[in-house]
């Protein structure tokens, strides 16, 4: 998941947040404590508060890359006291009179975007937008790197786990591959026989990087300048890997290309430079995806691509596409277990952040937290 | 038309220009004679080059904003000597071994676009982008303003005129119209019930105002600065005009969609302002299409943008739409004669220039410049 | 509204249906009490069942086409002692605690087709599948034609009114707006410029006619036996109207488009006869879409239609278009009162029965049930 | 290819393949010599007609279920004396004058559609409707089972074959694949995660089972008779085959598919019976795609399938997929090679005919015929 402020839900859930109902229970969660403080620490266990929430005893959790920004204050939205954490897999425990999808006992993949299903963005599927909810896990209300967590609007918010999944590869499912194939791979419209260039292999690099091989494209260029990633590139699947510090990538990929560019590139980084690249890549009539996270403006150099036939898309992920990705995992199509590179308990959750934290030294991609003892 | 530099059409086509055959014949013609510079003159008549030429005698033709440019030297690969004009109708005169379309007699529309029909980028359809063609037509070779042209690729760059049609309309459809359905209006994918606003109502934006109601959008809101052509906009079907010299129009058109922007946002300018207002007027989900020609970098706000589900577009006329636009406009769906206001014959084309380069002291939006006497 | 058996749809609302609250309260309704017999008689008021019910004041109403099907006994899974109707306009007077949109005293429109917002359909704006919805209303539980109605899923089954709009013309986008839209235009992908045939001027053909306008065909060719209703055609906007009684109708649709045939040929009455004029009249690349409610197979000419590149659709409306139906008819773009032809007070619904059950003679299209007094 | 009566194309073709010009020199062919009759033996040589020809030297080719139909006497318009054949792999001997995009020399894989690139079908990709090509081939005018082929507009109906291709895995190219995927793949608009059911396991069968994947679907169940075949299916990624002959397949595949059916039914045989199954089988919002060509009607279920949200699709190959497909190829994305069972030489192809007729008891799929000695 990745940072934006939505007001009014802000308020709405905010409120919600503080109605809190048997203080009695306990539990152990990982809590915000304002900019570059989090403390592992016992937190009264969630209850529901609307007909329609769900409460879930956690299974599998992850660490974002938005969780980082959080805690380096760069979402200022989140109160301190906020337990972190948007991604998931947990097990069905208590359920709202108006939940009809699920009963106690239940195995749920959790969306990293709550959807109220009856807003008008809903009706069109951008759920992102929901005018009730939007990402406010971990965010605006309590998140998943707890024993328990209380998801809101469950019936459109979460989805059954298949008997016999792999929880930790659906445990990719809640953010990080639905945001690599509805804001890369689907926006970019990446097609069979396609030029595919990915500007970054980071996690959400690499998750587009498995998702567009649903699609067969002839050519995937990966660009990072990390050799350790860009190894990874090349074992899941990148027809060719470029490090921009080492080389022109804009001259090599025009080479690749018999001179006219990629069909589709995508940005999964967040800059000036990394958007840069891919406007100078893209063929005519080619795609450029947007899914990185931009703190600035970019230049987008309209003299050039005025007459270019280019589009070019942003997004936030919808997940909309999540019950498609469970039957292609469930098929073996994808296997998003392999960005997975590091395990820890619920326990060793402070850990976990520091070693995530410390990604290009630690060669993590995603971490798997486990909340079973 | 809009200015473009396809390096490998400008040999081929330099080349072939320059070998006329019987220097005998001579046609009056309106010739560029380098920045500033033109000329009202005698010029060899065209002759046959390649076996897919056809040689049309010219009944209609139209001055483009294109035209003004190349006076004003901004299209260096315009060489002083060539005829200018890539928009007309006229009448098949001789015809080559190849063509098969077309023969001696026939009444034609011509298309800005020159397409080869075999390249890579005619089979897509992109035939702005075709190896051989694109725009050629008083560019790269010699154009429409002059008793006679020769157009290469006959059989995929001309279109049959519908007998009883009306010449003046369909001298509309050579560049202007479908310029303006497909930047903007296919691109900008409007849809029934749609809310669609138009920055700026020179002829292009009110062309884009024309065809934007084959689909029936609910809000059509049309900006500019000059009330002339803002009140033409509201005779063509503009719901709302607004000036943006004289108010703040994103607060404007913020409040009429109840604060959500509009669904398509189109450019019909190409200043980095303008463009400024499609970003800060879209709605989440929204389509931005650009159709301005660009002299200069804009500024595009990722930070804002980049979860807002954006799409935006750029695009140089393909002219694939011209078979819908002439059954569209022979159904009187579409009557583009509404943007002609002024009336030369060829031998008054430097007067027409004259009027057409003061355009708003003139009033002027599109000019019809016939051939017969 | 259509005929249709969903099973377990069935089994779940008709138990939920005999669970009556408050027997107290009495209203006036239109009750089938079995094939041919129908009575206007006193039911008990409907009461909340469901969190996410509301219970509605009704205002305007109208008979279907399917309502006389269901009194002649073809919608056997109708019950005696049903309320009919799934049409119309209400005022919300209750609601239950887990509905948000919606609050006493709103004005709504009722959509034919209840959806629970949550299912694997609905999340695929299929809504006529949903698994706890689809069309159920005065199918599988009580009607509109009653002076309140119980609407479930009130959240996604009902459309605000906006202030100002004309009731009657809302009334008619409960169903046959967007029966005639979805399953006629959206299927049949009518383009601008495109030579549309309609087969059928009963009230489905014309308000295809209507909503097909939306994308500005450059044809629209208009089939039925009955001269009033060829009458109402022309008047609606039919480019060209045929009287299949007169004249041989394949021929001249053949003549009318240089012998290819039609680009969209749309099924709106259900018979084999009118199928086959649709697979004789359709160009190559062209559509057929079925809206027509069929009770026998047809024959379909494979043999002469598997290379002809063409498609056929069937569908049962979603009503997934009632947001930009809404807008379109607020914007004026389409004229939905013109449908209209006759009025009645509730109390006189039986005598509306009479008249629309006869419709060729009378001149009916679509009648308006007025529930104020 | 499959059989079509194009009466236009067949005058402007059968006159032109009379004017033969160089007399005296020859090459060995097959040539049909009426139902039941073949025979291997010289023929004048082609020579250039049209500026647009291409005379090649042939280097594969291959034979066609639809050889064995115009064998039988099933498509009268091939006139005895005319050469068999529509598929291969040739090297440019001569060019017209009219010809760019090729030269002597080249090697290139022919496309069994003809397409001259500019009529009204050309146009919008639909080559099959080809108002002077679509398949004239083997059919019309001379085919490929011979030394030479004339190709006429040979700029849009060759592709250039790449450096280091595998000439046998492209000359299943020129017909096999693109009609699989086109008319079974692309129209049934296969997506990633779909259920695919393919009806018959022959060569288009097959064909479809291995370009569906491209989309990466969860589900591909393929259904045949023949056991050799559903062995195939099953090593080339099938992931369940039944036996029609065995096994109630509609039961079976209701149940492997929650009871739903499947989303994507692709018919690859040509009779009612398949057909049937197809319309047994789909899910509500399925599509239905058919290849096999059609000797009759079907019975179409519209009683239970008008409101089931079902797309049907007919379509002749078009081709237009050809250029995508040497890409997936080049890239091993597909290795069509699979698909070949038998080698011959062309002197040999009287015994190929024999093998390749006898398909079953053979356990052929597809045979290659090599021209080089």
């Amino acid at each position: 998941m990745q940072k934006e402020t939505p007001t009014k839900q802000k308020e709405f859930h905010s409120q919600l947040n503080h109605v809190e109902v048997r203080p009695e229970e306990k539990m152990w969660a990982l809590v915000y404590q304002g900019p570059g403080k989090r403390r592992y620490e016992q937190k009264t266990k969630p209850s529901l508060q609307q007909s329609t929430d769900v409460i879930l005893k956690m299974v599998k959790t992850t660490i974002c890359g938005t969780d980082l920004h959080i805690m380096k204050g760069d979402v200022p939205e989140v109160k301190p006291g906020t337990i972190l954490g948007h991604e998931g897999i947990g097990i069905v425990e208590t359920v709202g009179d108006a939940v009809s999808n699920f009963k106690p006992g239940d195995k749920v993949l959790i969306s990293c975007i709550t959807a109220d299903g009856h807003c008008e963005y809903c009706r069109r599927a951008m759920y992102s937008h929901c005018e009730n909810g939007g990402w406010i896990l971990g965010h605006l209300i309590d998140g998943t790197q707890a024993e328990y967590v209380r998801i809101p609007f469950a019936d459109t918010s979460l989805y059954p786990v298949p008997i016999g999944a792999d929880d930790e590869a659906l445990a990719m499912l809640s953010d990080i591959l639905p945001t690599a194939y509805e804001c890369g791979v689907l926006n970019g419209e990446v097609k069979p026989g396609d030029s595919v260039a990915i500007i970054g292999a980071g996690p959400i690099g690499l998750a587009t990087l498995l998702t567009c091989q649903l699609y067969s494209p002839a050519q995937i260029i990966v660009v990072d300048l990390d050799e350790y990633r860009l190894g990874i590139a090349k074992k899941l699947g990148a027809t060719t890997i470029l490090n921009s510090k080492q080389s022109d990538i804009v001259e090599k990929i025009r080479s690749m290309t018999d001179g006219k560019g990629v069909d589709v590139a995508i940005e999964a980084v967040g800059t000036p430079e990394t958007f840069d690249y891919c406007q100078k890549i893209i063929a005519p009539g080619g795609h450029i995806a947007n899914i990185g996270v931009h703190g600035k403006s970019v230049e987008l150099k309209l003299q050039d691509l005025w007459s270019k036939n280019i589009t070019i898309t942003t997004r936030l992920v919808d997940t909309e596409s999540t019950p498609m990705l469970l039957k292609t995992v469930q098929s073996g199509k994808i296997t998003p277990q392999a960005l997975i590179t590091h395990h820890f308990k619920l326990s060793e959750v402070m850990k976990a952040y520091d070693v995530f934290g410390n990604a290009e030294k630690e060669q993590v991609l995603k971490v798997i937290i486990s909340h079973d003892q």
